[in-house]
């Protein structure tokens, strides 16, 4: 038995995370309040006010567009870097693209009261799991303003309040939109005070902190971000920190469309989570895939490092270790050639961070045991692994992509927002009445 | 953006919890080779195992009790808590159960290839979501031999691996169990090394630090051990530490029936964590509740701890402010009087753990909104708490009760102990091709 340990029990993760200070638990609870008249309204109630926040946003353009331009000026005298820049900047049609959005939001069906279960216990005991809001989320992303319109309106659609935390870049700019979802709000059966912007540093790492009235922290920006929020807070987090993507090229894969799947798997979004880093090709096939592959990724822009038998087929230039877990996030691709399937499932069990995995292969044991086999949130058979997203996969939204083993996993759309409650419904019924053999259970399934 | 403060990140909760020795790491990594095999077995192979188990422990039943007989004997001789005997204690017929339990496992139904989802996105590119088992599980538990028998076979039933920690004093009962249910296995499709026996305070310790070899721990025992392991992990944890349980009797209650229910949900196991810690009364109703209450429960052995309205009722006890969090466990109950549904919801929201809530009451509307307003993983109406628990659900068997807001929450069964895998299978689909318009997702259900 352990409990004696229970001594040592630090409060909390230790290290650089303050306590939240008493102003921000103040607001937290006040958004958490507002969030379960909120998790009380109906879908159309929910739907309302997501037309009326994109209503605020149409009605404060120009407040918008000034604090925006306010935040370039500023970023400019700081020498912000040309791509935090073009984050940064909401112009009249990324701002008319993103209020579209934040419609889109609104006609999105409803993810709340949706009945998962439904058992009759006994004649007139009555059990059904119902899906329920989380409560209220804390976001923390980076200066761009369009994330806060969009996350919002997911926020509300889905019953649930948020704390919203953008780069400090952006303050301005979040400040105008957040002004403008709340007028709108007032319009609406939703109380304002469902969200609320922090500003500072101490309130971001103070939100991490919010156990008990922050139920799940989406985290928007570089894998460190990520990786720190993650070390950092008790509270659930919905993101992944890394993106190491596999493309295997069985000995029994077409090798022409091999090769065009893996140029749209590097090249097609280089820069997205999706997008493959390592090539794993069988021994097999290599001589004829990689000459072609050297000469197609060349045409692309792409840098191939190889091993050492990948740069004796052609690859110009030798990987270091160093290369199987990077995540380039370029146009930049690691090559190996593997002597079998096994050696390719072991490469991407050592190497691999569990988000999308591909093979291709015309081979249906090949490609039944890597889809058995290969423990990531997505895998793929003759197909891009760019597929992996939320849009593509039809959720008509994304909160964000998970590579944790436990659900939600792989693309969230609107049901990551959600849990679920069990409601009993009896008439006088008693645990003892079982016990004592008086009654017996039926667990009769009920339609849903 | 808070990118810079990485470096102060810690490699890991702080504290009491130490590295994991290179031998655990090397066992955990050896159980987890031994799961991805199992994983990949079917319905059957998994199921046969699961009975050639019940198998090895019949076969081994004398070298078991024996086991048991020599921690009995020791445990005396450190004088051990007579309830803490009683748990350890393994005769011929407890065993007899256990085992009859373990081939109840083996007849649940497969938890695993479950599809979930099934979408084509376009001619030929096809999404489906089927459910896969999680991986390892971390099982720790004090000193109930009985518990091996149940979490092992829950495990190979669901396609898992174990590394499984049990109290100190049941050591040699727990190793006894371990070498019948690895017996059995080898005579089955599934590796022995599925299931590995911890027996070190440093190994528990270790376990909690194995993030990426262990998938999910779950905790069975003492209040603070669950809230120690929960402060000390990375890892998922499955499990409780608080059941601070409710029953509002509101003004529109049956009151014969809310009495009924009320010495049900706090007397039938006293012990449970479902069982109710507080009693909160309607005004309107309390000046005839409460006399029949405090009478009712005196008869049952029930010692009774009212606010001072309650206390001038007839309560006999006055209820401190450290009652209302008080998990008894025992036969105490704290008695509250409300002057309307609002102050009991806004007492629950206070005081409550989450777990489980109740309301008796004939009004329609006090009824939908508790059920909608409690934002406990359980909202009970007209019916006892104690119904909250796997088996009572139907769910075959119970791996814990969860508290926590994401899913699962409530009482959990196999599907607790697995998870989802997105395939995607495709004919040399490419991203780019949707981004350029020359093909358009369409995103069609297809049966499951």
């Amino acid at each position: 038995m352990m409990s004696s340990m229970t001594h040592a029990v630090p409060a909390a993760p230790a290290g650089a995370v303050p306590d939240p200070s008493p102003d921000l638990l103040q607001r937290a609870a006040s958004v958490r309040r507002a969030a379960m008249g909120l998790g009380q309204c109906g879908d159309a109630e929910r739907r309302q006010a997501v037309l009326a926040m994109a209503g605020g946003l149409d009605a404060r353009r120009q407040e918008i567009l000034a604090a925006n331009q306010a935040d370039l000026e500023a970023a400019a005298a700081d020498g912000l870097a040309p791509a935090l820049v073009a984050r940064l900047k909401l112009d009249a049609a990324k701002l008319e693209a993103a209020i579209a959005g934040v419609r889109q939001v609104a006609a999105l069906a409803d993810p709340l009261g949706r009945r998962q279960l439904h058992t009759e216990l006994d004649q007139g005991l009555v059990l059904e799991r119902v899906t329920v809001p989380l409560g209220v989320l804390g976001v923390i992303f980076e200066a761009r303003p369009d994330a806060v319109m969009q996350i919002a309106s997911l926020a509300v659609r889905s019953g649930n309040g948020a704390l919203l935390k953008g780069g400090r870049e952006a303050n301005r700019s979040c400040a105008a939109i957040l002004a403008a979802l709340q007028q709108g709000l007032a319009a609406s059966a939703v109380d304002p005070g469902v969200l609320a912007l922090l500003t500072s540093r101490e309130e971001s790492l103070g939100l991490l902190r919010l156990d008990g009235l922050v139920d799940l922290i989406i985290p928007r920006g570089s894998n460190a971000l990520v990786r720190f929020i993650q070390d950092n807070t008790r509270i659930p987090v919905l993101g992944h920190a890394d993106g190491v993507c596999h493309l295997v090229v069985d000995r029994a894969a077409d090798l022409e469309q091999a090769l065009r799947v893996a140029l749209d798997a590097k090249t097609q979004y280089p820069a997205a989570c999706n997008a493959i880093e390592t090539l794993l090709v069988h021994a097999e096939v290599a001589p004829r895939f990689i000459p072609a592959a050297v000469a197609a990724f060349a045409a692309a822009g792409v840098e191939l490092r190889g091993d050492p038998a990948a740069v004796a087929l052609g690859v110009l230039h030798a990987a270091t270790v160093d290369d199987w877990s990077a995540e380039y996030s370029d146009l930049i691709l690691a090559v190996k050639v593997v002597a079998d399937l096994e050696e390719a499932l072991a490469h991407i069990a050592t190497y691999g961070s569990r988000h999308t995995d591909a093979i291709c292969t015309t081979d249906p044991q090949a490609a039944d045991h890597f889809l058995a086999a290969v423990d990531s949130a997505g895998v793929f058979l003759n197909c891009s692994t760019r597929f992996a997203d939320g849009f593509r996969y039809g959720f008509g939204a994304e909160v964000g992509i998970s590579t944790q083993t436990l659900p939600p996993r792989g693309p969230v759309g609107l049901e990551g927002l959600v849990t679920y409650r069990y409601r009993l419904r009896g008439e006088g019924h008693v645990a003892a009445d079982y016990a004592s053999g008086a009654r017996q259970f039926s667990h009769r399934s009920l339609p849903l």
